[in-house]
């Protein structure tokens, strides 16, 4: 069904960033092959490589292979799209240089419906998708911070949400990773796996930006807890309107976890301090549209206020 | 049924600031006996009254009855409360002295359930409720800025939300507004009029202290407008599980009224401004609590995140 990858996994980075970066020189360390695609850190990541200090040992690359421009980079197995999803608009241009005809794109995105934008390009049986369970930030240009955690859950994309299973170069992939020290989990339902992290991401990415909060103070008020729980609820219902079943006790077990996480500013957050784009439509707008059978009035609400303090954010 | 009030009625104002000093200062230069309660204030207005900057012609009182307790004021025809409602745990102590035994309570105030708090105090039958459409706010010290709007719904309070028609004692009220100037609407049920006030306050109160935005920009933004109008709906459906029916017109009117006005801060944008404790129970949660067979998860969620707000508002 799927092809096989070469035998020694090149990688392309497409955004090398607080995610791509870090994961990229992970690679690169353990022995890889890595081609990172720069933009504004293009000059300094060239002449003097990246710095990722890092929770697990703080280390640098003196040199990397660093591009401008896709176009002078090498067809690659793996393309790792790490960029924003508000940057999506650029992968017609980004991914067809740097694949191997056998090559595949591992999307490491949140929120729903990215797959697809992808494969429309490359073409179905070419697309992966992996959720990042990372808290890692940019510390300046091409030097990026690794606080906590670096799993990945990895799985196939198929068109109609179907669940593809477990495929021999998902496995490829994942021994890559794994000698670069990078957990990977195997999903066999990466729609499953999507809606997962939704039930993380749309309680606390928006609430974050809403009321300028980091996550333990959201977990330590009673009214915001609630509303926390209503929205994982509602996340639930719209898994399950897609015939993905979410138990009650994944959302305990996700609160009481977040409860014991180090203080923690979520991505949008980031993105909305620094006066960037916010990934609305990934997380929210396409979860409203996908899942519009489904009673999810408080992601609905917060999603309307969301767009708007968006635009003017960006205004301002 | 519902005791008269003297031929020369006399007013005793609780709470002299935008609201009520405002009412109070027109009450008493159109020849009205009024009684002012002060309390930071108090020293200012003893010595050199009141000053009115307003639409309708600015005036000063130089001369005015101010007392900082209730103990030393008279007792009145018309004892008007215009205090926050976050401060009526005061009321137990204030209303007593002040109110003649005919005289009756005049709740100035926003939200739901507010006239049974008073009428728990003073006896069903004495106390009214009144629903203002004012602009207006502290410039400074004894010093008021009317901005634009001054009418009142005046209506009766009865136990059990019962709708109690027009009074004697509301005329007798409503005529000596009119002659300070300010028109009144008598209501036959205080309870509809409570409700379509709600319809405006619950989405602009809430929603300009979350986005930090004054109307005009909420009126502006196509999601927020849109967010604005399923409070309103919401609410719509709250008052009709209480028995009171807001048609859809309504809404609309008031939307294109909204657009139509000059740029405006809520009074509980600005109360969040001066770290002032906010009025959500008046408001959001006696809604809630009234209106729980009704479907208001929006509202409850507007709810969440403001009552989150207000509590790190004040500690910081």
């Amino acid at each position: 069904m799927t092809s096989h990858l070469s035998r020694n996994r090149s990688y392309a980075i497409l955004g090398t960033g607080a995610v791509g970066g870090f994961y990229g020189a992970r690679l690169q360390r353990a022995g890889a092959e890595v081609h990172f695609l720069l933009h504004s850190d293009y000059e300094i990541a060239s002449r003097s490589g990246l710095r990722i200090d890092s929770a697990d040992g703080d280390f640098t690359l003196p040199k990397i292979n660093a591009y401008r421009e896709v176009r002078q980079m090498p067809p690659c197995d793996v393309a790792v799209v790490a960029l924003k999803t508000t940057r999506n608009e650029l992968l017609p241009r980004l991914l067809p240089p740097v694949l191997k005809d056998s090559g595949v794109v591992l999307m490491l995105q949140n929120g729903l419906g990215i797959e697809a934008e992808a494969a429309a390009i490359v073409g179905d049986d070419r697309v992966m998708g992996g959720l990042c369970f990372l808290c890692s930030n940019k510390a300046g240009p091409a030097h990026i911070r690794h606080l906590d955690y670096s799993s990945i859950s990895l799985g196939e994309y198929a068109p109609h949400e179907q669940a593809r299973g477990v495929t021999e170069r998902m496995r490829e992939i994942a021994a890559d990773f794994a000698r670069a020290g990078i957990s990977i989990r195997l999903v066999e339902d990466l729609v499953l796996a999507r809606w997962q992290k939704l039930v993380w991401n749309v309680p606390f990415n928006g609430l974050s930006v809403m009321l300028d909060a980091a996550t333990n103070e959201i977990m330590a008020d009673a009214s915001i807890r609630d509303l926390a729980r209503d929205l994982m609820r509602e996340t639930v219902a719209g898994a399950k309107c897609r015939g993905r079943i979410i138990p009650e006790e994944f959302l305990e077990k996700m609160l009481n976890n977040t409860a014991k996480m180090k203080p923690y500013k979520t991505s949008m957050k980031l993105d909305y301090d620094a006066k960037h784009p916010l990934e609305l439509e990934a997380i929210y707008g396409n979860l409203l549209r996908t899942a519009d059978d489904a009673n999810t009035p408080k992601i609905a609400a917060l999603y309307q206020q969301l767009l708007f303090l968006d635009r003017k954010n960006r205004k301002s």
